[in-house]
């Protein structure tokens, strides 16, 4: 999982929205440090949570299953443009095979000590596609399952039909535009144990991949256990 | 795929909404034919769009899979509640073998005959939880997964991890509520021939769904190639 | 100020959406204390607020100012539609002075008691009109403001131009709909003592319209000083 | 009315959002005659307009009524910060009377020539909080409402209170970040006849605002009559 930061707006242009309301533009100091306290009081603490969408990110996060791409995907006020399976999935054509016709379970004898599996090279080759979980089943029936893909598109499968079988944990990346406000809620719902453990990371993530002077905004959402 | 509409709300009260503005609810007919010929001179003709969103569905969508439901979630102007593989996957810990060890490519030569395929009790039973395609191959490749998954369940690996081997043809339901404006945005984009197969029908489905007396809002909507 | 609920739909559809995620339908008690308890425990304090969203409700509010207007119309996840001044400010034209030719300040020395004041016809002719706020030279203000607005639209002045010269405290009227978890955070900003005073009473008036059995889901929100 | 654009996104990041999809990187010109090209087919052309929102605008707007809100504020989908008059309005209790006690009709007598009026010092400085429509009466009644209000707040009324005999012709400014998206659809709606001559003024100002390489996602959203 990787997350880069594309673009973002600046603190100084929310404290200037925010001192709108006040007609307080004077006692600006340029995006410092009562700039930033100001942002936090009225935005965090006096719930006029509106003047925090003035602040925009955008994110290119690559390298997430399309399992996480479900969750994500149910943030509604975000802007996500995602790569598209009806129309690269055809990437797969020029692999050669993952398995060699090997099914999970001979998979599962192939290898007599779990640190050899993710060495080996056709494992490798099939994590480019693959986010693994480190239970071996899961991931060797992640592998069969690409295979299988691949077999259908060498056959000439339209991407509309085969990528019904298609893993979850097939990787996808998507540009992923989202304003303050809605990624405080992000953070907050998707830090914790109880979320999927992929979210986990990228939540935490993404608080990494914000400008450092931006951090104090999210840092109650953080949940750490 | 099933759709049943749960609740809807009234015409009379979108109609009401409209006359707010002029003030001429002495004009209504109680949601009769002049009623409906406001909604839709106001809500579409003049783009006064808001007032369609007065008029709400509820809809409970059922046997439609995974990959349209990354679609679907797109839709980001309405609310979904979907059943949830973090907490219903041990639905498959109590099912027979679907496979009996095959391989997609075993499959494949088990049936001499397609037509045999969808009327053998093993492709019967996983239609519960699978889309089929009709491409045979794509079809094994889900079932074997299925297979995998199912495996994986009954070693005691936890839902959150084995979901990443979970095919995009596992089957789904959702309740599913949204306004007539934004319904009308789904239909339009959703119903013609680029979109994907499968949420073509959805799409029409739908709209064969509504009250018939609503129907006339979406009928521009709807591609017919 | 005047609340009516027109529409809202059902607990029992809400419950429903709920156990859509865990497939738990047979658990359902059909909208009863089983089911009340789910949507209060997964909505409120499990934060799956999504859900809320299933339940809309649609008032039709009257008698408020244009003051609360632009403070109403803020709350974005909503949908107003608002008896419109470009349409219907003729109705002014039918009416007698309000003010027989009175300034503010001679309005004020006309009165030797207040409380002659708001039983007086000519300020209950305005009434009709403005939203009084119990400040005499205030309401006089508005009084005179209506009187020089209707004098403008008997001299044929456009609405247009006409309403540049409406004063805040001018009454509107609407239907808005809006689903639970929205309404909750209105009610939650809008019920406590910084609000403007005129948007607390809507506010518990809104509550106050809920069905009984509704109410529960907004109590937390309530703001009782 | 004037229109200053603070910040804004780029749109090379919006091209790159789109060759996520395609994964077509390699084939953007950074930003150039290719990438623009791009933006314009999958956005506008292909209605895939969720990529338009990759987009934002961070406006200053200000000189604009409170009639002009009322409106603007209905677009959703938007980041409003305004001026408050429940924290700002003390502002008027430093001025000198803008009338002279004098009433509308008296204001109407004072002057032979409409050439004067405007040029009159006691306008141009009511002008500082006023928008005028240059009809004569309108703009004296606006101009008396300025002053009982000046009244009441030296009479020490509470903000609170005194804004209800506010003119919806009273200045306001606000900080609003909008996507293109969304205002493809407010110059859309605001800019054609239909709409209120102040909201077609800002339409126009909001579009030559805008960073001239932005302008031609916009060309056809501008209703020249």
């Amino acid at each position: 999982m990787e997350v880069n930061l594309l673009q973002h707006s600046s603190l100084e242009v929310c404290a200037h929205a925010i001192r709108t309301c006040w007609q307080s533009f004077d006692k600006s100091d340029d995006g410092g440090e009562k700039d930033k306290d100001l942002i936090n009081r009225v935005g965090n603490k006096f719930k006029h949570a509106s003047t925090l969408e003035h602040l925009t990110y955008t994110f290119y996060i690559s390298g997430v299953s399309r399992a996480l791409l479900q969750e994500l995907a149910r943030h509604r006020m975000a802007s996500p443009s995602v790569k598209s399976t009806r129309y690269t999935l055809k990437e797969l054509k020029d692999e050669d095979s993952f398995t060699d016709g090997m099914s999970m379970l001979e998979l599962k004898q192939k290898y007599t000590n779990p640190s050899e599996v993710y060495a080996d090279t056709h494992m490798k080759r099939a994590s480019k596609y693959l986010v693994f979980t480190q239970v071996l089943g899961v991931d060797f029936a992640s592998v069969v399952a690409l295979e299988n893909l691949r077999l259908m598109l060498i056959d000439g499968v339209a991407n509309d039909k085969a990528k019904y079988c298609l893993p979850e944990s097939y990787k996808t990346e998507l540009t992923w535009t989202i304003n303050a406000r809605s990624l405080q809620n992000f953070i907050s719902l998707r830090s914790g144990k109880s979320a999927l453990w992929e979210i986990q990371d990228l939540a935490n993530l993404l608080y990494n991949s914000l400008p450092k002077d931006h951090q104090y905004l999210f840092d109650d959402c953080i949940q750490k256990d």
